[in-house]
C-alpha cells in the first residue's frame, strides 16, 4: 500500500515524509480490525513527533523509525479478526485514537485514556497516513448514515479533546454563567460549538488572530476579545468579577498565567494546551477557592457523543483537504498557519 | 386599589370573581416589599382553588375568603420594609411564588419550596390579581434591562416548574439521548425550549392537540407525536428501546401509566402533572432499573437561571393578555382552551 | 466432574437436583476462562428458577434442562483462553455473575448489567453448582491475599446488589440524614455494613424476624424496628418527618406500599426486592417530590469496590456452608429459613 | 464586660492582648443576636491578624484597633433582635464564623463564604474573646442535647474547613481509593475523622511531628508516614502509582510542590494551608489530568453536618482549655506548639 513514512526526528522539522510503497498490515489477534483510511487529520502532535518530543515516551530504544504517523482516522472496515462482532467489512467508521484493553480497572470506569495496557496507533506504532492501518474493535464507532470519513476524521482526537473539556465545563455552568475559551483554532472551534449545544452559558471567545475571531463570531460566541494586555480586566467587566470556567487551549507563552486570574471565586480553569508552567500562590487558590485542572483526550463514550452532535448538525469540523502525496505541503502549511481549522489527509 | 376577589368555592367553577375596590396592602415586617403588579399569570392552580381543591390545605378554617388569587407575578417595587437592601422603589421585578424564610435547613440547601416556614401569596394569602400585592425581599429577582413584566410573569411559577424538570432531565441526558415531553402546553413549551438551551439531547414532543404540535415544531422538537394508542411503540422505535427521560406534564387520564412504559433501561420518568395514580410492578422497576419521581415548582436560583435564558432570547413565554376587568372572561377562555400558551392578567 | 443438575421446573418446588457426573466445560473462545469452583452462593433466584419464574426469559424454547444452576461463584482459575491476559491458572477469583461483552455502549458506560450481548452463567447456561464452570475474563476479579472463595462467593450477586443500592443511597445522604433498610437478610446485612462504611448517615433497620434484628444491632444500626403496623409513624418520629432514603429489600406482601410513605419531602425509595405492585398517587409524588426507583445487581466496578471493603474488614458476609452432595438439604433449609445470612455450596 | 483586645499589629508578634472591661454589644438590627460566649477557639488566623497579614483586607483605613479577635465561637443566646424566630434566649449554639446576607445569589446557592455582603466577627469587627459578642440569626446552629460549647467551639471554623475538604474528597473516593492527608494538626485530625465517617477510602496520614503521628494512629489512619524526603515514593508504593486525592493542610515550606507529585492520573489535590507558591508544568496537569484546587472555610450546612457527626460521636475535637485572663499564655503556647489539637479560650 502507499504510505507516508517518517525517517528522522529533527527539532527544526526540516524533514520530508517519504511517500512509498509498504506492506499492508495484517490481522494478528482476534480483536483486530484493518481500516481502509478515508481521511486522517493532521495534528500538532505530529509536528511534535517530528521534532522528537515524543521519542523518549514512544520510541525510547530508537527502533520505531521508519514509521507511519496519523492518529485521527476515519474510513471503512477492510478486514476483521476472528473475535470481532460489532462491525463488518464495508462499515464506515471513525477510530478512537487509543487502543484500550477493556479489562483494566481504568477501562472498566470508562476512562480509556488511562488504560494500563493501551496502544496508540500513529504514535508508538503505524497510523493512518496510509491506505490502511490496523486498530482494534474497541476503538471503532460506526458513522451515522450520510456522514463521510473526511467530514469527521479530526473529531477522533482534536474533537474529543475539545468536547471533553466542554463537557466538564458544562457541568459547572448554569444559564447566566460565563465560560472563556482561549484559542479558537482546531480545538477551540469544536469546544465553542459543543458548549453551545450542551450548555446554556455565555461564551467569551479570545483569540489574537482576526480570522479566528471571525470564526468565533460565525459560530455564535456571545463576546469576542482579541486577547490584548487588558484581557483580564475585560473579562472581569463582562462577567462581573471573573468567569465561572476558563478553558485554555494554549497553555504556554504566558497565557497559562493569565488564565487563572480570569477565574471567579469558586470557578475552574481547564488546561488543554501545554508547554508553559503555572505559578500560582496557594493563598490565591484558597481564598478564591479556584480549581486548576488538566484535561486530556476524551474517552470512547465522549467520541460517541460528539458524533451524535455532529450527526444532529450541532458540531461541524472546519477542514482543508490534502491528498497523501501532498502531505509534506500540508505539514508545511500547518507549520506556517496557511489554513484555518484542520488539515486532513486523504490517501 | 382594584382587585379581583374570590367569594366562594365551587366544584363546578360556576363563580365569578368580583372586581372591587379594596384596601391596598401595607408593610408590617422589615423584609416585606409591596409590588405594583405589572402582570399576573393565570394558572391551572387558580382553577383548582376555585374548585375547592386547595381549601383543606390553604383554608382549613374557612376564613380565607374573600381573597385575591394570583401567584405568578411581576411588576415594580412600590415600597420596601426597613431591612430590605437588594431592591428599591421603581425596580422591575419578577416574584418567586413562595415566601421562604431563609433560615430553616431546607432554605439553607436552596430548596425554597421545602421551606419549613413558607407563605404562598395567591394561595393562602392575597396575591397578584390586583394593583398591588405584598411579598418579601427573598422572593424578588430584578428584571434584566429591556424585559417587561408581562413578557415573563408566568415564568414565576409555570416557567420554573417546567425549567426544574428540564434541568433535572438535562443532568441525565447526553448527546444522542432521547427525552419525551408529554403535553406541550404552558409548561411543556417552556420545558422544550429549556432543554434545547441546556442539553444536546433529542426531544420527542407528544400532544393530542394539533395546535400544540405546531408550537412544538416551531420550537424545534426533533420528533412530534400525536399521542395516539401506539405512542409507546412509536417512542420505542424512534429511541431504539425507550427514552432516557420522560417528562409527564399531564399526570392523569391514563397518561401516567403510559409514561413509565416509554422509559428505557436505567431511565427516568419525571411526573409534573398530577391527578392520576401510578400502578407499577416492583419487578418492572427493578429489572428495568427505572426511576419515577415527582417534580415540583422550581426554587429561587432556578428562576434566576430561567430569567437569564429569557434575557438571552433562549426561552420565551407565549401568552394572551387580559386586563383585570376581564379576568372572568380569561378564566372562562382558559377552562375552554380558547387560547394557547398562557393567559396573563394586567391590572 | 460432579455437578448438581435441575431436571424439571415445579411451581411447588417439589424437585430434587440430581448430583451426577457430567462432562467438564471446555474453552471455545479466546476470552473464556474455566474456574474451579471454591464456593457458590445459594440465591432466592435459584428458588425462582426451580419454580419456573425465569423459564420464559432464560429457557423460552424449553431446551435448557437438565442444567446446572449457581451464579454466585468464587474459586480458582483452572484454564484460560488464548486471549486472556489479566489472570492465570491458580489465581483465586470472584466472578461477576454477568458475562458482559465490553463493546456495546452500555458496557462502555460501565453498566455491565445493561449489556446488549450478555450471558448469565447459572441462569441461561451452566453455572457453579459443580466442580468447574466457564465464564469470561471480563467477569473476574482477583481475590486480595488472605481472602478465600467461601468467605466471599455470595458477594458476587447478593453482595453487589446490596452494595449498589447502598452506594446510590450514600450519594443522597449527609451526616444527620436517615436511611431505612427494610429486611436485614442476605442483602440487607451487606447494605447495612456498606452504608456504615461509605456514609455518615443514621440507619434505621426494620425486620419482622428477631434474629435479623439482633444481627442489625450487632452490625451497628442506629435504630431497630420490628416492622409492626405503626412502622410509618415510628419512622416519622425518629426522622422528624420521614427518611431521606428508604431501601426496600422485600418489594412485596404490602411492604412496597408502606415504603414510599416513609420517605421525606425530596427523598428517595430504592426498590430491590420485588413481587408486588406499587400504587402511588401522582399528586403525592409531585407535592412530596419523592423518587421511586428500582435497583439492580451491581456492575463489575461495584464488585471491585465491595471486595475492597471486604479486604479492609468493613463488610463481611454471614454464611452457612453445605457441600455439593447436600445441596438439596441446603435448598430445603433455605426455603424454610433454617439458616441466617447466606447458604454457600462447596463442591 | 471583660474582653481581650488587640492594640497593635506586630510582624514579630511581640504584643500582648489587653484584658479589660469594655461596653457589651447591643442589638441594632432585627436579625442580630447577642451570644454569651461559652468558648472561643484560637486559630492560626489570630496569629496572622496580630502579624498584620489581614490589615490590608480587614482594616485598610487603620481604624479597627483596639478590637476583639475570636471567630470560632460557641455559647448561649443572650438576646435576640426583633426579627429572630429560630433561636431564643438560653439556647446553646455554635456560630458559623461568617455573617452572610441570605439574599445575594451566592447565599442562595448555599455558599455562605462567597456572600457579597458578608461580615466576619473576630476579623473585621469584634469577636468572641470576650464575655459576649454579636452575630446574626443566620450564623447560629443549636447544639444537640448533651453537647457543651467548649467541646465544639473550634469546629466553627477549623472544623468546617477540614470537613469541607474531606467532603469534597469523599465525592472522588471509592472503597479501595487512597487519600493522603498532609498535616494532622487542628484541621487534619478533624479531616481524618470526617473522612472515616463519610468515605470507605484508605487514609495515609503524613506529619513530621511524632505526637501528630500518634494521634493519627489513634484516630485510625490506615498508613502513617513521617514526611521525610522519600514521601512521594512511599505514597506511590502504597497506592500503586499515586493517591486519588491529596489534602494539603500546610501549603507552604515546599510541601505545596511535593503534594501534586503524589497525585495519581485523574486525581485531585486540595490545598487548604497556604503561604507558598505552586509551580507546575501545564504538560504535567494535562498528561496526568490532575486537578489542583483551593478549599475554603465550610458553609453553614457543612457546619450542620459536622455537628451531626459530632453528636453521633464520629468526630471529636481535641483541645486544651485556657481562661480569658490567660489568653496571652495561650497565644504563646500556640506559637511554640506547646499543646496538641486546638487551644480554646473560656471567658
Ligand atoms: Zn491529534
Ligand atoms: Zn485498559
Ligand atoms: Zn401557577
Ligand atoms: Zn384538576
Ligand atoms: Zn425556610
Ligand atoms: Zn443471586
Ligand atoms: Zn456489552
Ligand atoms: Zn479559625
Ligand atoms: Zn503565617
Ligand atoms: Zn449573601
Amino acid at each position: 500500500m502507499k504510505a507516508a513514512r517518517l525517517y528522522d526526528y529533527d527539532p527544526k522539522m526540516n524533514v520530508q515524509l517519504k511517500i512509498e510503497e509498504v506492506k499492508a498490515p495484517t490481522i494478528t489477534a482476534p480483536d483486530e480490525v484493518i481500516v481502509r483510511v478515508g481521511a486522517a487529520g493532521l495534528c500538532r502532535t505530529d509536528l511534535h513527533i517530528i521534532e522528537g518530543v515524543w521519542k523518549p515516551t514512544m520510541d525510547p530504544e530508537g527502533t520505531l523509525l521508519p514509521y507511519i504517523m496519523g492518529h485521527e482516522n476515519a474510513g471503512w472496515v477492510e478486514e476483521i479478526g476472528s473475535g470481532v462482532r460489532s462491525v463488518k467489512r464495508g462499515d464506515a467508521v471513525i477510530c478512537h485514537p487509543f487502543r484500550s484493553c477493556g479489562i483494566c480497572l481504568n477501562c472498566r470506569h470508562g476512562e480509556d485514556m488511562y488504560c494500563d495496557n493501551g496502544q496508540f496507533p500513529g504514535l508508538g506504532m503505524n497510523g493512518g497516513f496510509a491506505e490502511y492501518f490496523i486498530t482494534s474493535e474497541r476503538s471503532l464507532i460506526k458513522l451515522n448514515a450520510n456522514v463521510t470519513p473526511i467530514e469527521v476524521a479530526p473529531l477522533a482526537d482534536a474533537g474529543i479533546t475539545a468536547y471533553r473539556a466542554a463537557k466538564r465545563a458544562a457541568k459547572l455552568l448554569r444559564p447566566g454563567s460565563y465560560c472563556v475559551l482561549l484559542g479558537i483554532g482546531g480545538l477551540g472551534h469544536i469546544a465553542l460549538q459543543s458548549l453551545h449545544a450542551i450548555s446554556g452559558c455565555r461564551i467569551i471567545a479570545v483569540d489574537r488572530e482576526p480570522a479566528a475571531r471571525v470564526l468565533a463570531k460565525d459560530l455564535g460566541a456571545d463576546f469576542i476579545l482579541d486577547g490584548g494586555p487588558n484581557v483580564i480586566e475585560e473579562v472581569s467587566q463582562i462577567t462581573g468579577g471573573g468567569a465561572h470556567v476558563v478553558i485554555d487551549f494554549v497553555g504556554e507563552l504566558g497565557v497559562e498565567n493569565i488564565c487563572w486570574k480570569m477565574v471567579r471565586k469558586g470557578g475552574q480553569l481547564f488546561v488543554v494546551g501545554y508547554g508553559g508552567n503555572i505559578n500560582v500562590p496557594t493563598a490565591h487558590l484558597v481564598i478564591e477557592e479556584i480549581n486548576i485542572g488538566g484535561s486530556l483526550v476524551g474517552n470512547f463514550t465522549e467520541l460517541v457523543e460528539l458524533m451524535e452532535l455532529n450527526a444532529d448538525g450541532k458540531v461541524k469540523m472546519h477542514y482543508t483537504e490534502y491528498n497523501l502525496a501532498s502531505i509534506n505541503t500540508a505539514l508545511d502549511d500547518f507549520k506556517n498557519r496557511r489554513f484555518t481549522g484542520r488539515g486532513v489527509i486523504v490517501p
